[in-house]
């Protein structure tokens, strides 16, 4: 608290430590088990589930996957995942804007862990939140899309300053948009030199096969 | 704090109320100037500054108006909105993903509050957190838009809840994307019977009368 106003930083730093320790714990199960594991960023409608849809259809023949999906609300996310015929839970994150490693841990016992290759936790859709609470997974992966606007990337520095690859979606709608994705990739380089960055279309199937090369799998 | 994980949301109600408090405050001294006040909400990319433009474009004739936009970083929209020779603040939210009632109150000695009739307050990027932190406007304009995907209205409820006008833009996009308009009209309509729902294109100028008339402006 200080004045007449008040500050949730000085709060929050208290929670995002509390939430570091579960994810380390975290990852150090999914090591033990031998589990590759990704948390995917985004904002909502970037189209996080329909790339995830798109992956799950390319690698469920070669590996044994699973998916969490977190949202505000609703199950819709996961039942789209469901149709692909691979376990998803869903988590309900209620008023908080991103998944934290606690919510993460409880759901834990609900999945197979020793007979899965690869697990796809997706966030809840937002571009800030999920940057300060990591949830244990090896690698990070943000979703935009050009709809959002040439922005979307230099606004949000936090975000790609951690995540290992960048995709930029909907890039069929390239004609239309008054976006130079070109330019998008430069920003996302200039924030994280290290990010691999891949445009994609999640409808057309465009840098799918590029997206599962960068991933390694 | 609660066993082995935490929860964030009950630290947050005390925050909740101290804006809330903070909030009342603005809203007393904006009545006594006899200022109009809105705040925008939306997602990242939505379009709630294009809109603005379009509005202060329309109404830069007929009102003395000013504007403050927050971003977590950058002065991108502020610079946005200045071109078209209105007064306009940037707050820099940080690592916040909505303006506080307290980040706006220490910025309102920079506004010339007895030349003012009308105030737009953008607030961040974000369709989540900024449905607990009220700033102190009289109504809440929430925008999304049709790139976002269908469901981008039922996945939020708070935010349609909490608001008195919904606006969904790009429109002009209808006939690429798989989106139903009408059915997010509806999402929202169930959601808050009460929300005036205008289908906009801040690109083409389509809706936008529909919307001053809706502002009553």
């Amino acid at each position: 608290m200080s004045g007449q106003g008040f500050k949730i930083v000085d709060i929050e730093q208290d929670l995002i430590k509390a939430n570091e320790k579960i994810a380390k714990k975290i990852q150090k199960l999914f090591h033990e088990k031998g589990i590759k594991t990704f948390d995917i960023v985004g904002a909502i409608g970037a189209g996080k589930t329909m790339i995830l849809e798109t992956l799950v259809e390319r690698l469920k023949g070669k590996y044994r996957l699973a998916l969490v999906t977190a949202d505000v609300t609703t199950e819709i996310d996961a039942d789209r995942i469901r149709r692909h015929g691979v376990k998803c839970i869903q988590i309900n994150t209620g008023r908080e804007c991103a998944l934290t490693a606690s919510l993460l841990q409880n759901v834990l016992d609900q999945l197979p862990l020793d007979d899965i290759d690869i697990l796809f936790v997706e966030n809840v859709g937002n571009l800030i939140c999920p940057a300060d609470f990591v949830v244990g997974c090896d690698k990070r992966i943000v979703v935009v899309s050009i709809t959002e606007g040439g922005h979307v990337v230099i606004k949000h520095p936090l975000l790609f300053k951690m995540s290992d690859v960048a995709v930029i979606n909907k890039i069929d709608l390239r004609d239309v948009m008054d976006v130079d994705p070109e330019k998008m990739v430069k920003d996302a380089l200039d924030i994280n030199p290290y990010i691999k960055v891949v445009l994609t279309s999640a409808k057309t199937g465009e840098g799918i096969d590029e997206l599962v090369d960068v991933l390694e799998l």
